[in-house]
């Protein structure tokens, strides 16, 4: 029987992860469930954001439902580096999937884009970068003060990460990969990048590639979001890019994410896109839909195609039957949709 | 009597300086002009991007003109790291200027959204973070390769384009300021960023300012650009952030830019956003709009403020009549915006 971390979190992000299981429950009866409290009160109660001790429980799970994590009371990047980022790193998530379709029931801020014509997944490189926390501050609060950052890109990580993004394309109709960078400036990531999916492309004659530097990926992702398929990128390239693809296919309200261990080493991630949204938590007026369809996502990983297929086209239903403008209710959603994936 | 270098460059480059230089001696007649050719036919030619005595006599000009730097045949990186790249820093050109206005007569791609609504400038870093170059290959093309790319923020750096972007603030009618950065993953170039615009917002207390992460920001870019008034970021962020800008009020046709050198020490260089079109270049239909109206910005950076906006409005003008779907003559346009200029 699968064994399923939750970790609602922050704000709203408690509230969608029940209807997230209320969904996975109605679809996949009998997973073992176990609840962490993480985030801003575990936070400000212990001081700690991710005791050792849990983060070893955590290892022993098949995946990990999160909700939301981040609070204003909190300094910026102590959660986020604390909890969300080192579970990508220290459970080897180098895979953070995101896929953006324009649903019908939802309306694209880009006018003449219909339900349908927008579907992409972004596979975003989820180890390295930018984001790995290399640099440092000299001379603080000083004029000559000077603060670095480093981008650390290996062959062994981009490889992955872009033969993961070919093995999707294979398994969708179009069958076209885009790679994202900036290397006509970032010359020596970029050239690593370009040369590794140049090799990779090569084992997967069947799938169509293209290059696009990250300042006209973003633009296109306005001007023509159509023509994306799936989308490899650097983890502050994809980070970006995701949120430019969310926005385009009516913001974050069905933006899902995993960070994935493809190989199932360890545990990987499912969260919605959207933050903790501190104004309206409490009030049991979020909008589940983005945490169900990372449910979703979370049992496609554990191989249950069918199940997560019932998940994603009830969530799709239930979006295209709401009345523009009413009132929504996170629980009534949750049970909605969980009827219908039953 | 000013001098300014012209450097047309690559592709649609020539074409659409030569509008652009008309356009300016419709305003302001005598200037001196010495044109370079720049870019992939001298790289061809010689191997050399910039030779060391193109830059010196460069470096006597109160500005420069460039139309577009770029070409297929060149690897990616040479020329923009050779020419633009090194302009920018040789010249310590450190706010790369940007503005984004939704022109009567161009429509965004986003519903609803109508002429003059969106009106913003997004101030840019031009000489630091991941755009100098630090970094490296080791192990180059065998499975333990790495790549990285350093951010390089200096106190000194940040505090500068942070006071330009104030300063410019305050003469607009909404005097707002948005910081975009990532605070909460580039821990250590997002507290000096943050620091130093705190202590900066601290000097005008009639200037508003918000906080945004460069996800979240390239998120409301889409979904509320209007609430953009100017933005300062650093020179990635910015790249992006610009594309972005010009993609939601109707492409890079309208898009001009300035690399600025405030103090006038070195001479600043105007271009648009645009790139060098290979594929429609030397047919005469390159629309000249974005290198007229950076010519307005040439004109205002040396102090002709009232040459400047007849520039601007009678570009606007311009685009404002055109019919839809009509085509377009480079020189016509430009005729057309000298003669209303003039
Ligand atoms: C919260 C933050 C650290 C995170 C990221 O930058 O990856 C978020 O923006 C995301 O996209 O998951
Ligand atoms: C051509 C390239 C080096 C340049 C940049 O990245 O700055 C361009 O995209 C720009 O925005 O001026």
């Amino acid at each position: 029987m699968a064994r399923i971390a939750v970790v609602g979190g922050d704000g709203i992000g408690t509230e969608v992860t029940a209807q997230a299981r209320k969904v996975i429950d109605a679809v996949l009866p009998g997973v073992d469930y176990n609840e962490y409290d993480l985030g801003a009160r575990l936070y400000h109660r212990t001081g700690e954001v991710l005791p050792q001790s849990v983060e070893d429980e955590l290892a022993g799970h098949d995946a990990i439902l999160l909700g939301a994590i981040g609070d204003p009371t909190v300094p910026p990047g102590v959660l986020e580096r604390g909890l969300l980022l080192k579970l990508r790193f220290d459970f080897d998530q180098y895979v953070n999937l995101r896929p953006s379709k324009l649903w019908p029931g939802t309306t694209s801020p880009l006018s003449g884009v219909k339900a349908g014509e927008i579907d992409m997944v972004v596979v975003r490189e989820g180890t390295e970068g930018l984001y790995v926390g290399a640099g440092g501050v000299l001379h603080k609060n000083t004029p000559a003060e000077i603060a670095t950052e480093e981008s650390l890109n290996t062959r062994h990580g981009v490889e992955r990460v872009v033969r993961d993004a070919f093995a999707r394309a294979q398994r969708r109709d179009r069958r076209h990969v885009t790679l994202v960078h900036k290397t006509n400036v970032l010359t020596h990531a970029g050239n690593l990048w370009s040369r590794t999916f140049a090799a990779v492309a090569a084992e997967f004659p069947d799938v169509t590639t293209e290059y696009q530097h990250i300042d006209a990926a973003s633009m296109f992702m306005v001007s023509n979001p159509q023509r994306f398929d799936v989308v490899v990128t650097d983890n502050l390239f994809g980070d970006i890019l995701t949120d430019i693809a969310a926005a385009v296919t009516g913001g974050i309200g069905m933006a899902a994410s995993g960070s994935v261990n493809p190989e199932r080493v360890y545990p990987s991630t499912f969260e919605p896109v959207h933050g903790s949204a501190p104004d309206i938590a409490g009030k049991g007026i979020a909008d589940p839909a983005a945490a169900i369809l990372s449910a979703a996502l979370l049992l496609e990983h554990l191989g249950k195609l069918d199940e997560a297929r019932r998940v994603t086209e009830a969530v799709a239903a239930e979006v295209a039957s709401r009345a523009p403008g009413a009132p929504l209710r996170t629980a009534e959603v949750g049970d909605r949709v969980a009827a219908a994936a039953a």
